[in-house]
């Protein structure tokens, strides 16, 4: 199985557009200590030929241009993209979905709740003779037809943004946001990019596989309140942090897990600088940081 | 007055993510004759510091990105764009609208009928509270506080592609499709990115301007069908071709018009090659081709 991360951003990307932190004032300038960030996306292959992505973020169309594997191959529409399992409802992991335009046949798979995101105004460019949307429950294992099997299962988690109202509840565990484990010849991925906080049951899930792709939004809970950026906290969002009692880092230490890697890094994370000192910390724990066009082969 | 093409493919950009039509085998290959291009979008500015967009792309981010004079100045979070005026619904001109997330006030002007496509769903993320819609009329004058005036105009055109139903008119002058008339200290930008036919009113709408930006989608009317990319000529699509007797260039031969340049070039269009000969019948008929990055400054 290959798994290629095409964004390792969150959303926004890294920079973003109308941001200034000293992280992002950085990547503006081109300091090469702090690589650009696409917004959240991976793909992965069985046999490097038919691709699944994992989310379609509103940078597709640059991701598939910088991934060669991606590109049309034989006739003259092509795509080895053959489907877009999402994950949940957010503006950065269904934008892409409308870069897929143009007459080419593929399969939407998500939770009834995602995919009814997915329906209606724009989205109708996806003409339902050619995009097949096929609903995956809690639970169930989907089998693609790429030589993976797929299971969907809930993580503490919290609506869309586009659809809170005042009665918010973050930390559930529904359709709403979920996370995928893959299976392909024995070996096991497991993707992660949105998780309010981490539990016993998510731990003893994600025991024992071979590679875990993780929400890595933030360091700590509070940097974009610290950092006068927002009045949010990464838990008001969502996230969990990387450090922390109960943080990721923290909650995995006893984990089985082959290789650790973070997506979803938002730009106000001290992480992106690849000198920072909490890069070290992750390195210490057994933590990889991901970026654009890593890829990992099992 | 600064005008930049941000943006100056049709939609899909150049190359296309499914596409190895000749022209996007070139540009898959990095042959340096044929110009990558993204999606449909100019931006416009009196003073080089508050901009106005004419359309929000897919690739809006990565246009940020590629253009010192969008990135944020001064502030946390801040960015010098202050509005985007869209000219229709299609995809290609919308989508970029979710890239303005992130708590940034802005203004979307419009048609009523395109600023409708523009609510509910993933479009929720920009916040009313931030984002003004200040919807236009045929014909209406409005000034955004930016240093011009923007008086928009209904063209040929066609309902955007995800609202066609059996009931389609192609050619209506309608709020659906409007083009751009800017004036600034006295010199006119026309910008018409959709245009399905010439007419005579639409030549004399435009006469006098010192630049128009204008329809380049196609160069003959059934390019695709030939090329059998799709069943649709160019016509159907609601776009007039360069070429031939009812073609752009035959239709404004004598308009007297300072700088014409075609933007919104459809991946299928021989011009986009560097040294094609159709470049040369377009150099002798006074018009250029529109790259992203071009500025013209007035």
């Amino acid at each position: 199985m290959r798994v290629i991360v095409l964004g390792s951003g969150a959303g926004g990307g890294f920079p973003q557009w109308n941001c200034l932190c000293p992280n992002c004032q950085m990547a503006w300038k081109g300091d090469a200590r702090f690589k650009h960030r696409t917004q959240s996306s991976l793909a992965i292959s069985s046999d490097g030929n038919r691709w699944l992505l994992l989310n379609a973020s509103p940078d597709l169309r640059q991701q598939i241009i910088a991934t060669p594997a991606l590109h049309p191959k034989g006739a003259a529409r092509h795509s080895p993209i053959a489907g877009v399992f999402v994950t949940n409802g957010d503006v950065d992991h269904l934008t892409g979905l409308l870069t897929l335009r143009e007459q080419q046949p593929f399969t939407i798979y998500g939770s009834r709740a995602t995919l009814a995101q997915t329906q209606g105004g724009v989205f109708g460019v996806l003409n339902p003779d050619l995009v097949k949307r096929t609903p995956v429950a809690l639970g169930e294992t989907v089998d693609p037809g790429l030589g993976f099997s797929i299971t969907a299962f809930a993580v503490p988690g919290k609506t869309p943004l586009y659809m809170e109202d005042a009665n918010l509840v973050i930390g559930e565990e529904t359709e709403t946001t979920i996370a995928l484990d893959i299976t392909s010849n024995g070996k096991r991925v497991v993707y992660a990019p949105g998780v309010a906080k981490i539990t016993d049951a998510l731990v003893a899930r994600v025991d024992g596989a071979d590679a875990l792709f993780f929400d890595g939004t933030t360091y700590t809970d509070d940097e974009m309140v610290k950092m006068g950026l927002s009045s949010k906290t990464a838990w008001r969002m969502g996230h969990v942090p990387m450090s922390g009692a109960s943080g990721s880092v923290e909650g995995f230490k006893n984990a089985r897990v082959g290789a650790k890697i973070f997506i979803h890094i938002n730009n106000s994370n001290p992480v992106l600088c690849e000198d920072a000192p909490e890069r070290g910390e992750l390195a210490q724990a057994g933590w990889r940081v991901g970026y654009d066009g890593m890829e990992i082969v099992l």
